[in-house]
């Protein structure tokens, strides 16, 4: 297996510089968030140098990828989810990092994978990742100040602050909200109860 | 059948008076809306006399009413929408309104049926029905005039605030938000585009 700093290097190489400065943003995050909420370290940086390894691909390649894998591996990839990059590139990046770096650690390949849409029983793994995708250095919106402070006081009710911004977003914008993130999100909301 | 006015008299023994007064507003904007809209006006004001005609009952009635009916009749009820009186009030209603009134008319069943919840390939006449409930003009929430206005220009785009309106309010006050209701408010997003 390559190392840390050979997969960096290549992972560079497939995506512009905003999104590379912002890769290691969600590595610093996600290191600090690991330590905070006892999660391996080493598979959180390898997650969150991965999460976005597939965002710039074109579409076309992303489906071609998914549709490749999607049945042998029994994963799920419904019609809105594969016509939508901004949906689909956790799944095809998760391939993708199973292909070029042969990582086979499932905990790893699933953070990578619903890192945009969540899912119903993130582990602390995907908790982690998913935070640390939206409260790395790089990242200013209204409320990112009150969401970094929530994520060091409480795990489930930052993830949970997440959810509710990007449905806030979606709204605000006219666009479809992915059903499964719903889900995602009341699952997350009766862990904070 | 009954006349509309002995239906009125029963459904107000069904409810406290402001609920009552809420549903003779409901009568009012359904009937405007429907004759803007070109919805038969009958159906609009018996659909919103008793669309309600069950949300004062006990849960656990509401339950039962269900659970006898809808195996055979085919409705869904789904876990979320059983153990919740505001989702499930709807269904509930629709029953009532066939076993109480003898109404057969599909068109105002399934108005009543999902004017809480929405779904995917609403008619005309249950957004109509929908849309009133949230307009009638004892109803007083930030947002309620400009809802008002768009409801008379353009009815989908009303709904999907309508829509947007709930799942905001949902996210504030830290409550699940229906699944269903999000695939209904994403169907009347694809209309208004």
């Amino acid at each position: 297996m390559l190392s840390f700093d050979e997969i960096q290097h290549r992972v560079s190489q497939w995506m512009g510089k905003k999104r590379f400065k912002h890769t290691l943003g969600v590595v610093e995050s996600a290191t600090q968030l690991a330590k905070l909420y006892n999660v391996d370290v080493e598979k959180a940086r390898l997650a969150a140098l991965l999460h976005d390894c597939a965002k710039e691909m074109p579409l076309k390649e992303m489906q071609d990828l998914v549709k490749d894998l999607v049945k042998e591996n029994n994963y799920k990839a419904d019609e809105e989810l594969l016509a939508n990059g901004n949906l689909l590139h956790g799944l095809a990046g998760m391939i993708r990092a199973k292909l070029e770096f042969s990582i086979t650690d499932s905990e790893i390949l699933e953070a990578i994978r619903v890192h945009t849409t969540g899912k119903v029983g993130m582990s602390t793994l995907d908790k982690v990742i998913f935070l640390a995708d939206y409260i790395e250095p790089n990242r200013h919106f209204p409320g990112v100040d009150e969401l970094r402070k929530v994520a060091k006081e409480n795990l489930d009710r930052a993830v949970l602050l997440g959810f509710d911004n990007t449905i806030n977003h979606l709204i605000e914008q006219h666009l479809s909200i992915y059903p499964l993130t719903i889900l995602g999100r009341n699952d997350v909301l009766k862990s904070c109860k």
